[in-house]
């Protein structure tokens, strides 16, 4: 099974189109927590119990873990470990280099660490893609239109008629023979985020930006889905993980991610 | 003393422009040195010891590590620390994120590991460059034509009249208020290393891409040099660390530095 099959899969099983965010700071999570003995582990274990009945997938951004050093890549693993294998993880490290060194990347993160999907940042090209895309089963999420503000700098930038952007999805589809490959687009571009799901149809797209960056829960279902009303996997951090900052945190995470899909339902 | 004059001092006393990558593999230091408790970092404890009066800089490549898991993340750091403070330090992550998430990128890489500058993606724009360019005694090298094959596949398109890669040069210009942006061109591109110089005279230029990838040393020194012949920064990986298989490595890799620094005096 291909990893689009599989997501599409879990998407209807799970009927939810939502991802969490596992970006985790020790600053942020709720103080009794700071004596566990693995206060990110144990902050992860208990957003999952709470959550995993309601989502597809959870995006741990490895900077959050990488900062905390080899105590974070340590609850990194551990936490991969305790989602379960009827959801996606995707390993949000939107790394990019040369052949030689993209093959280690995706070997540390699909097979030791278990990552089932990647973000890519497309800017080495093909070859420092490719890696990524050998085992059809593990999925890559190619950033093309990112929701922050810097976005308009390069990404936007006109290549003939058509911005630089569209040469990515362009390039994400013709890469795409083996129906592993997803495109990141932020929620803070709708009529962009339109415009791509014309031109890849069934292809997954990660739409992170919703919440605090700005960006609308509405318009990414209504222009994030494919025909049949999937294949949009909508990004939600800081809004639902810290969601209460007291010992009510998992249970206020499950109540923030029931009202979301109580809105995509409508 | 900014990043960029820091450089410049140490590749003035130094007299050299080569920086060697610790690209280490498990696979491919000697077998002798799978006996010892850290193999890893002994051996890059012995090329550093054999080569650090030649060299203006060191760049580990993030992915060895990282694939070696917490391991891996542990001897990178020590590593660091056998680095005289008079040699500049590369950390090659090629990191590029959001805002918040650069933050906690730039801190762990800066402080936590102490790395005195890093390789960063520039496609995310400016607020995913900023968080590493805060402090002015660390040092960016942004991405702009790399030395791979598929730098062709969106580096090169032409946006205007100009290519891609082009506007991020200007871009890094324009950002360089502080004096420590440098870019990563590969030796691979001499002709547009050379147009490269001319629009940033004194910016550091980071080069890879020469030996195993077929870049050239003598135009990398010819184009990328500022007027007075610094502010290129050589990198090799391979070709030194992996001069010889046997007991003699750190001599061995000690005579291909001497070679080459030969061949670029010349």
């Amino acid at each position: 099974m291909t990893f689009t099959q599989r997501l599409l899969e879990i998407q209807t099983k799970q009927n939810s189109l939502i991802c969490i965010g596992l970006d985790v700071d020790k600053d942020k999570i709720p103080k009794h927590l700071l004596s566990a003995s693995d206060p990110i582990l144990e902050f992860n274990r208990r957003i999952i119990e709470a959550t995993n009945d309601l989502v597809c997938a959870y995006k741990p951004n490895l900077a959050f873990y990488e900062a905390m050093g080899e105590v974070g890549m340590y609850a990194l693993r551990e936490t991969l470990k305790l989602i379960p294998k009827t959801i996606i993880t995707i390993g949000d490290g939107k790394r990019g280099d040369i052949g030689n060194t993209a093959e280690r990347y995706a070997t540390s993160l699909y097979n030791d660490y278990g990552f089932d999907s990647v973000t890519v940042n497309p800017y080495m090209g093909y070859d420092s893609v490719e890696p990524f895309l050998r085992n059809k089963e593990k999925g890559v999420f190619l950033l093309a239109l990112t929701s922050n503000p810097g976005s308009k700098d390069f990404q936007r930038l006109k290549v003939g008629t058509k911005p630089f952007y569209e040469k990515v999805v362009l390039s994400a589809k013709k890469w795409n023979t083996q129906n592993n490959i997803g495109l990141v687009v932020g929620a803070t571009h709708p009529k962009e985020l339109q415009h791509i799901r014309k031109i890849v149809p069934d292809m997954p797209i990660l739409i992170p930006g919703i919440g605090k960056q700005g960006g609308d829960l509405k318009s990414s279902i209504l222009y994030g889905c494919s025909k049949n009303g999937k294949l949009a996997v909508i990004n939600v951090s800081r809004s639902i993980i810290y969601a209460s900052p007291e010992k009510d945190f998992a249970e206020a995470a499950r109540k923030a991610v029931l009202k979301m899909l109580e809105e995509i339902r409508s």
